[in-house]
């Protein structure tokens, strides 16, 4: 029977077929002890000489060699598993040699990265693989459970809704088109047809950024509301990241385990989420010694300064309406803000989250597109003000970004590590 | 209480909010009918004078109003749902008026698909947009549950694999970058490092294709797995088929029914799917008096008349290694032809997937390399031929579209209509 390792538990005293890689080996006299992977988990192999074509303690199996082998599995509780396999015999499928370039050493990010074919093979890279397909599986689960329906806008777009700077250019049969930066205008007009509405998809910033929190191509989730307010916008957030918390503490165990992250941490991530407006953010950086004023945009170092006071993810409000986009609607009560939030992680993680309410009133969206530069004549935003011409309702949603999240519940130093072929600024290869 | 639409029947005798857009109003004396949508049904409200304004059978609330109303859920068999609203209060949220251009007429395809952010307002399409999410729900549920692990290959690559003609040029901070068309070659790197992966993303062909089955920006779903052959690789595409549509039966009903799909053509999707080969089907097509001889590629007109062979889908097998793609791996006991099938939908949908056992020999590959007149010294294949350098291992996978396999799930005939946006040659908007 062909099994996978992490079934491996399950079949205790029987024998079964495993087919993996050589991922450490070490002989001790006519034994043999072979870590084999399958991406599903390790196992220890005793390879006796019996088994091997040769005496097992002088076999040496290179590292990446792919194996298939036979065996009994027997409980041992010292293994990670709790099992190892008492080898009968050992087929070599895949060669390998002492050339592998990944041995296991130090090694340089840059010369990582350009080996990150390979790379993606250590038990580190897999696992944060693993963490991210659980974190999309646990997004999906929650949003689909919830009644939305996933949606794809478009990635090629004709027209920039907000400038062209940060935007990648395309030759579209010799138009210009734009690789998108956000489905949010194109969620709104679907959020019109069916209800909630979620998109799940790449995204592509052309930012000269190099910080540990930016890739110029990364996935985002943008769930997008009709007839739904700031506040139940906020209420979506909590409860999505809750959810996405819960899933990964349950099901990502040895994948965090092996991130050697502190569960602690996680283990606080419960609603409710604390508040800070931007007036209040304001205020209590000036006391810390900030030098900012009403109206400047938050930096990374102040948004640190501001997490750090929460144990949990800190919901930042209110930002001051000449700073943000222009469909962000402005508090009727005090209209120099906007209903607008971005979640801060913990940890210093920083914005994972950013919404906002949209304005649902023509004569406003047109207003706030001429106080922003933009002309609301122009072709490119005739069907976005359609939204407002027939049946407009209030309407909200968010976007979190993939990576970023996956960066905060791994414990990940940067966002690269995040994405299986990261794309920044100077990295385009493999 | 706020509540969706189909969830109206949970909540008989009550009395409950429901929030949406007038798709239909009809009035008679002092009462009046309107049909209200929200994305998850159509509900009838019967408005009674003291409900509205004014007396209910003159108001009339043109198609698209958005309205909130109050009212009683009262059990009526005749009823979509099987209930209707009996309203107490009815506030319109956003107006509309008769200048709403989608009035219930027959409009041509180009006027839609300029009107596209409102066209996919109409039930029909909301209810394909519907059944797209159940289809990728399936195929998600279907390979998570399977031990496959969601990965995101990227989407800007530095080379093409298989020259530039039908790709998407971008410019990437001044070098050329391209619109991946496939994540394979990325996946059999992280099949490596995983064992089954898949990848659920955006794709993108710059063909002057204007079929009815071709999108230049469409989603395909790429499973990937290690340690399998091309037995196996056809045996998780008919599980995968079969899981999808047994899915789409017991969970699109309503929008199938909509669509006015013919249920027993889907109910007959059960394996084992039959097989032919491309040598049969060369044969079979001569007896039928096409002008085809063995070697040349099968047009649409030459798979219609295979596919009509079978009420199910139909594998089509063992092309002629000339035709096929570098990386397919020759018939060892004929190297004429390759590992390498074609799905085909039945009812003349054609090809839904494409897949192939991949070459693990080095030597082997780069011979093919060369045969098909690429440098395997070129910079762009090095990380690809990795894979092979140490520990390489039989695998397969396939690519199967998600546009046209909505199309056919859902008996469309354009696959235009399977897409929120769609991308033709001469359509980038909106």
């Amino acid at each position: 029977m062909r099994v996978r390792i992490a079934e491996l538990p399950q079949w205790v005293d029987q024998t079964v077929t495993v087919s993996g890689w050589v991922w450490h080996w070490r002989s001790s006299g006519r034994i043999a002890f072979a870590e084999v992977r399958d991406g599903t988990g390790v196992v220890q192999c005793v390879v006796r000489a019996a088994a091997g074509p040769r005496d097992a303690g002088e076999l040496r199996l290179p590292l990446e060699t792919a194996v298939t082998v036979q065996g009994r599995v027997r409980r041992d509780a010292r293994a990670p598993g709790g099992v190892e396999l008492e080898v009968a015999s050992l087929e070599v499928v895949g060669a390998s040699d002492s050339s592998y370039p990944l041995q296991p050493k130090s090694h340089g990010i840059d010369f990582l990265l350009d080996w990150r074919h390979l790379w993606v093979r250590s038990p580190r890279q897999a696992a944060i693989l693993r963490l991210r397909a659980e974190v999309v599986r646990a997004i999906r689960g929650f949003l689909d459970g919830a009644g939305f329906v996933a949606v794809d806008p478009p990635i090629l777009t004709p027209s920039a809704a907000e400038g062209t700077t940060t935007l990648f250019a395309v030759d579209y049969f010799g138009q210009p088109a734009y690789l998108s930066q956000s489905g949010q205008l194109y969620l709104e007009a679907l959020a019109m047809a069916l209800g909630r509405v979620y998109a799940f998809g790449p995204t592509f910033r052309a930012e000269r950024s190099k910080t540990r929190r930016h890739l110029t191509e990364f996935w985002m989730v943008e769930p997008e509301m009709a007839f739904c307010r700031f506040e139940e916008n906020l209420a979506w957030q909590e409860r999505l990241i809750t959810a996405v918390v819960e899933h990964v503490l349950s099901h990502c165990a040895s994948e965090l385990a092996q991130l050697g992250r502190d569960l602690t941490r996680l283990e606080q991530v419960r609603p409710p989420f604390p508040r800070l407006t931007y007036d209040e953010a304001i205020r209590l950086l000036e006391a810390q010694g900030f030098a900012i004023a009403w109206g400047e945009d938050l930096g990374a170092r102040e948004e640190q300064a501001l997490a750090s006071l929460s144990d949990r993810p800190l919901f930042l409000t209110h930002f001051p309406t000449a700073q943000k986009a222009f469909y962000m609607q402005p508090d009727p009560e005090r209209p120099e803000v906007v209903l607008a939030a971005d979640l801060l992680a913990p940890e210093g993680y920083g914005e994972i989250i950013g919404g906002s309410e949209r304005i649902a009133d023509l004569p406003l969206l047109r207003r706030r597109m001429m106080e922003t530069g933009l002309d609301p004549e122009a072709e490119a935003y005739r069907w976005y003000l359609d939204l407002r011409r027939w049946g407009s309702v209030p309407h909200s949603g968010f976007g979190l970004g993939l990576e970023r999240t996956v960066a905060w519940l791994g414990g990940l130093e940067h966002v690269r590590e995040a994405s299986a072929f990261p794309r920044m600024l100077y990295r385009l290869r493999p």
